[in-house]
């Protein structure tokens, strides 16, 4: 059979996908294109489709394509903005829903005309409205991870109050804080935003607590709210455990209206293989940055992860380059850095830039408000 | 420093996980899975620890290492149950969280004790539940899937007609179809549930029609009550898109009660890389099951997709082997298949298993009511 015609009043908005292909020769890389097209619209063989409006603008269309090393091609697929209901989650489906069981098929980069970015509303506060939260303007923020997993609330919240009178700028939790028996969430954020708004009284300091908020479906949102209510300057969201829209939801939300921090969590795998998932720049930098998240957390080179310098400028690029009306976000490079670090990661990142050292940080020497606040004089001093 | 001393009063019920992991030699692999030990728990060094209730407990303890090939070893960890607060977010990340960014790394496969099974109620109706809509017992069940995008409600309504006057079981639709302009979420659930009811009172049979609710997070509730309230007989849901705690509490959810099937977009890139992400068995069977789906839907092999059969039957184990109380789910292999391989499938998967075939069952013919017809007489006399 062909499906019914049918015609389509469509505004011909696209959006564009930029994919890397491997594949033997020019023909099967347009052949592997061509089938992109389709499992990311229509999910049938071009055959079933009658010559109308869904083959012509549904289906996705190949605007480019290029051999960019042996075997391997770049092509750029347009995809109609109709096609994504303005909804992220299918926006996210589109660019590579089912094409993620492909093998040899990355995906590089996004372009959103306006006419779909202004459907996400992106980041509340971004680079600029963080810095206006902290009143500092002239240097790289820090930021620190209160840890571990296991200790009591009132024990979690004595080390906050050293590391925010040593003049750390961000407090945020580790990601695998969340209600457990031992720091049940109310306990733990009511107590550790309390010992951060002391220290803030005696230091003069404005050190913003940005707990894990990252749970249950049904409980993220009244965690959102709980937080706020209990002091929270902001929240840390991992969409690799909660969904990316769930992120998005949250940052649109005009009453909370608090900072957020994207962590990686479950993300790693889509970029490891060079061949196959997704860019870093994609998943670290624009997809965070699209769902409104105001700053992004990834794995600095260097460190214990596998990440290169390639890979962290590819970041660094996508969260401040013109997205629309977009701000830009910061960078928060992290994942085993030191302090001994500082001056190189100021010069890869420059200024603008969170650098988040928790394990570092702890280990510096005996006394933990001593080393908040040679975190914080080292980085005064660059 | 090192961090303060605690004592932690925990059950010493504990789950585990099975690594394969990429070494050197034995000691290179040791080293690697007590990293895992900290990574997935208080995320700093071993150092920073007091020789206390945290080291002891609450960092991960490998139970279990065994060179399985040559630089190959698969090891076993374990996690205090409280370390995921009985989230299901929570116990997701404690599984792979940062790890995922590690090379080399893949998860196995999971156990876990009755006492943190019982936190997860798993699938509601299960295979024998499903049979039961369907009043059939005695052969595999066959679905096929509504498209493609681009088509009106009115359009699609027809084809979902002929589809289950024809003998379908289950009809679900395709993963892009959400609200898009064309085809809006309640004109389409309405005008589809309406056209199979009407088929179902013709024909006597029970087809279930699974629209696809995956969408916006502050939408997706909405969306599930609104396609039952229409006549929908389950959910269909991308837990890649939504994450798999909205899964987990939409099949939770006992004024919903419909049976949920699992779609595998964006999750594919797990499964891809061999010593890498997420075995097919844990990705496509024991999450889904755990989430509380009743089938998931994967790619058999031999379709346009890379998965072996020893991938499928990876995945076929993990939904019927016993895990506590949990019921049985359904396989639906997927992903071009056409009528002509129904003998192979079902030597293959055997009688419980949900055959979902959508492009080969339109190209069949050109009469849509016959080509239906055709798959279902061909699978009553398997």
């Amino acid at each position: 059979m062909v499906f019914p015609e049918t015609s389509l009043d469509l505004t011909g908005e696209r959006f564009t996908v930029y994919y890397r292909l491997v594949a033997e020769d020019q023909q099967e890389a347009r052949a592997r294109a061509y089938g992109i097209c389709l499992e990311q619209t229509v999910e049938v063989s071009a055959e079933l489709l009658a010559d109308d409006a869904i083959r012509a603008q549904v289906v996705g269309r190949i605007e480019h394509m290029a051999e960019i090393a042996p075997n391997r091609y770049e092509v750029a697929i347009s995809y109609a903005v109709e096609t994504t209901a303005f909804e992220f989650t299918q926006y996210l489906n589109v660019i590579f829903g089912n094409t993620a069981m492909q093998r040899g098929i990355r995906v590089l980069r996004l372009a959103l005309p306006n006419s779909l970015l202004r459907h996400f509303k992106g980041p509340r506060f971004g680079q600029s409205g963080i810095r206006h939260l902290l009143d500092v303007f002239d240097r790289p923020l820090i930021c620190t991870a209160l840890k571990p997993m296991g200790l009591a609330a009132n024990d979690l919240a004595e080390l906050a109050y050293q590391m925010a009178l040593g003049g750390i700028d961000i407090i945020k939790e580790d990601h695998g804080l969340t209600d457990q028996p031992f720091a049940p969430f109310t306990d733990r954020v009511g107590r550790c935003a309390e010992a951060i708004q002391r220290a803030n009284r005696q230091s003069g300091y404005r050190c913003l607590y940005i707990p894990n908020i990252t749970g249950p479906a049904d409980k993220i949102v009244g965690r959102a709210y709980e937080a706020k209510r209990l002091g929270a300057g902001g929240l840390m969201i991992a969409p690799g455990l909660v969904g990316w829209d769930t992120l998005r939801m949250l940052a649109n939300d005009d009453v909370l209206a608090l900072p957020i921090l994207c962590h990686p969590a479950w993300l790693g795998t889509y970029v490891l293989h060079p061949h196959q998932g997704v860019s870093h720049h994609v998943m670290f930098g624009q997809l965070p940055r699209l769902a409104g998240a105001d700053a992004t957390i990834f794995v600095n080179y260097g460190g214990r992860f596998p990440f290169t310098q390639d890979d962290c400028r590819d970041i660094e690029r996508a969260v401040t380059m013109p997205l629309g009306e977009l701000k830009q976000i910061f960078p928060i490079p992290s994942g085993g850095m030191d302090l001994a670090r500082l001056r190189d990661m100021h010069e890869f990142y420059g200024t603008d830039v969170i650098f988040l050292i928790a394990g570092g940080l702890y280990a510096h020497g005996p006394d933990l408000l001593e080393n908040a606040r040679y975190f914080r004089k080292e980085v005064d001093s660059l």
